[in-house]
């Protein structure tokens, strides 16, 4: 492990888990090497020695989504993922993040296959920007693979990729590794973590998992199958950190039913409108059995909730009472009590359905006094205020609202402190990362590891582009791999990075300020112009002064370049930036983008 | 009231509060004033009528923030508190925002008097913008007045300005109107509620408060002189609403003692470092106790830190052992372990000290593994996401880190339910309007007040730029007042709007594409250009052939328009903006600003 590395990819960002644990391994690692040397010469009696794990880690750790996790063992390469982002407030423009895959791109030859956790977005997302730069076989559970069919039918991928439908319980080979597909409990059907044998030695990744002794559909989390590879010997366990923080269980997603009657039985004279979101199939199944216990017809709104009920319905995991369902259009058609709208924009979105309702927005859907509406979801960090923003606008018109928890309409999708503490006496690892998670998150679930007993140096918190190598007698961090985010804008993928960024953030803060110029070839003088355009800068109705000042200014400037002979452009350029910088500056105490344009003629 | 004026003012956010109240108040009105008619051509016995009281809402309603009301009798108007706000996300570059003035300006010859509830922003905040306009005495406690002096000196208008002080328990007489300052508990000192006698009826304004049995400093609110206003009777309550939808009691500002006490005891190896809003007075007085107990320094940072704490120890508000105070310079001087930082940033403000020590961006103070943080703050909505990032960086650096609910760090300094029934009942008054909160919070407050027994009619859910007026015998909304969002972004008050922030928002989210080209005089042909400058679309180096395409279109454009000798430079620049925008698009689905710009020559 080289110095340089380590500390290139931990910068500041060490953590006290991250460093003990390279101090200590580092120690460890270079005796176990040293303590190997004398054979190292071919002369020693052939080693039994398993090959090491290399675990590679291209996204959801410090971060929220675009979870990715590489597998390496021998001359395989195992993907468990491929996950999306959304952008932060700050990355204006972005409409989503995905993974940097060259490290997948340089090592495809290796690539033995992507297994999926379950059909998230931030475990889907990224598969389409992947498999359009390489072809490599899925392996998912049958609504996971449904949802990815959809997303690559409709980036013309469907006849590029062969799709595998594992049924949980069942394994697959690819290449030295067999992963076994374990049936965990989630805010979607169908999840599932893997146990995936190495001739290493078993890792277990967990996904996205809670554990619901009452599921609404399926079976309660698989936890014979965890024991059973507990039993057997597990050398790392990777599990999911999302709830790390929470004390206690998750609740059933059953809890959720009760909370729903007893607001259908409250709701009896209005019209219902529940939002959520619209992967939660087991959610809207819940709504469609109070709808049909109460005698009201569902109809659902939003793209994404229309996409997801059709493949959920196509491949029988929504159980459908006859004609309950009805066309949006048809709402009209029904008195208000006997009707359920199954929306979209649980998060506040604001192109999505309920927003658009609740600012008078919406095409087919006028809200008002005679609705009932619950917000079936929390908001997600950074979401609070946008939430907060709908609900007040429907409150606004006149219409109930059940939001936060006034009620028990949600239930989290992930395990809380006890569920987790529970996977990890049952899979009984020799070492432990934790994944999916911001540091807060990853952190406290080391906390949580060596709480049950286990030893610090065998717990590693990592970052994304770690490198991990794990053998019976070490894990410790190897050459990182290259990691980070990709932004996709509109068809662009990786085009707009930190310059325009930059430059977005300094044009939306202050706008901008032009200046263009037609200068004489041959002495520099002005021939036309200096014009001065602004945008986002000012009403230039009412800064017609001070617009006219930076003309004047831009004008003495160029003016006294050409008596000068200043020819070069660059120079020019800068003086006007400067000096034009300053006057507003000065005058405003802003600071606009400055753009001097030139035009020889 | 005209139905006209009604309908402009409510738009689509009408309320079923505000319009029962109206449709109901309108024929009361009605019918209360044609009962006086008989006598109403001078023939009648002198009336005794009162003269009815008009409130007017310049800010602080469907929103957070920029607090200020008019109460107006006869030919006096009073300004209860002049605030700002922070802009919201969507308010790209904008510095803060404040009220519009304009009504005060119209009708600055009946204003007697500005009084001043507390010293938080959101109260005195746009006083500096009111004064640079209007000169009006300024009424308030010391601390008040203390904080107030500050931000005038700022802004050069500390000689304009006649500042009185007033110790809560007294009143002031301001025209027709008699003001009883009455001491409340909130999380600054020296706050007061205001018992308002008109001659039209007593209006009581609790500005911000909570009931706080063992306060830090200072008496418990005066709960005597609510009730004795209350047993004069109360023509009208306004009273806070932040905390409406929280149930129970807000706990004493005590408790956060206990914590603190504690975690110092758990911190004893390590330096301490607080992190809380400036103007929390008594919470930094609570932080010294602990220091002094357990033997440490304390240094203030952040440069409102130092401010606030200036004023509070001039005045007598913080309570200082000998030499406990130090220079931040000082803190290398002392073992870490006996030294205290208080700090701002406790929102995650990005410019603020805590942000600045986690990104290792503060020239004084390094933090690490030997830190122990406290936030003793929640976050504001909005804010969480800047928090948990500032949490994740100084996780990240080792520091152990108390934040959010894990030990009692933090009480409100709103009331809760409990509270205000309390207020209600102490109070008894005949109409009520809540105050200072989102639609959310005004409407579960008027919930609340139904719930104590008041007729909805005598409940008003007022918008901003709503008049009421009020009367023994009625409460009815009449002519609305002009009222709004004023930005200020940095000298400029009122030159950033909706088109600017329209600009600003599509620069930053799309980023610019400006073409220039100087035109020939005479026949339109191009003599130089176009040239192609984009900022904040792509990268230029990746995108060469794009920007080659469009380059050429635009001179394909331009030479069209010279030979269909269309001159017109509208048109030109239309058809330029249309047709790139559509290219654009077609290769990149993005929709970037097009600016053409063409010079003659």
């Amino acid at each position: 492990m080289s110095t340089n590395n380590r500390k290139k990819n931990f910068k500041l960002k060490q953590s006290w888990y991250s460093k003990n644990n390279n101090q200590k391994l580092g120690k460890q690692t270079g005796g176990g090497r040293s303590g190997k040397k004398p054979y190292a010469n071919g002369y020693a009696p052939k080693p039994v020695k398993k090959p090491p794990v290399k675990i590679s880690f291209l996204g959801g750790l410090n971060e929220i989504g675009k979870n990715i996790t590489l597998i390496e063992c021998n001359n395989d390469i195992v993907i468990v993922d491929c996950g999306m982002a959304f952008p932060d407030g700050d990355m204006l423009g972005v409409d989503l993040v995905i993974p940097d895959f060259s490290y997948i791109e340089q090592n495809v030859d290796k690539v033995r296959g992507i297994v999926l956790t379950h059909g998230h977005e931030d475990h889907i997302g990224g598969l389409p920007f992947l498999l359009s730069k390489i072809n490599v076989p899925l392996y998912g559970t049958p609504l996971t693979l449904g949802l990815v069919e959809n997303k690559l039918r409709e980036h013309s991928l469907i006849n590029k990729v062969k799709l595998n439908t594992v049924k949980s319980g069942s394994s697959v080979k690819l290449g030295c590794m067999s992963i076994k597909f374990i049936h965990v409990n989630h805010s979607i059907p169908d999840s599932v973590a893997f146990a995936i044998k190495t001739p290493g030695g078993t890792i277990v990744h967990t996904g996205d998992f809670k554990i619901d002794c009452t599921p609404i559909s399926g079976d309660t989390i698989d936890l014979s199958s965890f024991a059973k590879v507990g039993d057997e010997g597990v050398l790392a366990l990777l599990a999911e950190s999302t709830n790390a923080n929470r004390a206690g269980y998750t609740p059933t997603e059953h809890m959720v039913s009760q909370s729903l009657d007893e607001l259908f039985r409250k709701a009896e004279k209005y019209r219902i409108i529940i939002a959520t979101f619209a992967s939660n199939v087991n959610r809207v199944q819940q709504i469609i059995n109070c709808a049909a216990k109460y005698g009201r017809k569902v109809a659902f709104s939003g793209r994404s909730m229309v996409n997801y009920m059709d493949v959920a319905r196509k491949l029988g995991y929504l159980d459908l009472p006859n004609n309950i369902l009805i066309d949006i259009d048809m709402l009209g058609k029904y008195p208000p009590e006997q009707v359920v709208l199954v929306t979209t924009g649980s998060q506040g979105e604001p192109m999505s359905a309920l927003s658009r309702m609740a600012y008078s927005d919406h095409r087919k859907v006028m809200v008002g006094e005679g609705d009932f509406i619950i917000i079936s979801a929390n908001p997600i960090p950074g979401n609070e205020k946008t939430v907060g923003n709908v609900v007040d606008e429907l409150l606004k018109r006149g219409c109930k609202v059940i939001y936060e928890s006034m009620y028990d309409v949600h239930v989290s999708g992930h395990a809380c402190q006890e569920e987790l503490k529970l996977m990890h006496r049952l899979v009984r690892p020799k070492y432990f990362i934790p994944v999916h998670g911001e540091q807060k998150h990853l952190r406290k679930h080391a906390e949580l590891a060596e709480f049950l007993g286990m030893e610090r140096k065998n717990i590693f918190i990592a970052d994304i582009g770690n490198t991990v190598e794990i053998c019976d007698d070490y894990m410790k961090q190897v050459d990182s791999v290259p990691a980070g985010k990709v932004f996709v804008d509109g068809l662009g993928v990786g085009d707009v990075g930190s310059i325009v960024l930059r430059d977005r953030k300094h044009l939306g803060q202050d706008g901008l300020i032009i200046i263009v110029a037609s200068l004489d070839v041959y002495d520099g003088h002005v021939i036309s112009g200096p014009d001065i355009v602004s945008r986002g800068f000012v009403y230039v109705r009412e800064s017609e002064g001070l617009l006219d000042e930076v003309r004047k200014l831009a004008l003495s400037i160029l003016e006294e370049c050409a008596e000068d002979n200043v020819h070069e452009w660059g120079i020019i350029k800068n003086r006007l930036r400067e000096e034009i910088a300053k006057l507003i500056s000065q005058k405003t105490r802003r600071t606009p983008m400055i753009l001097p344009i030139l035009q020889e003629v």
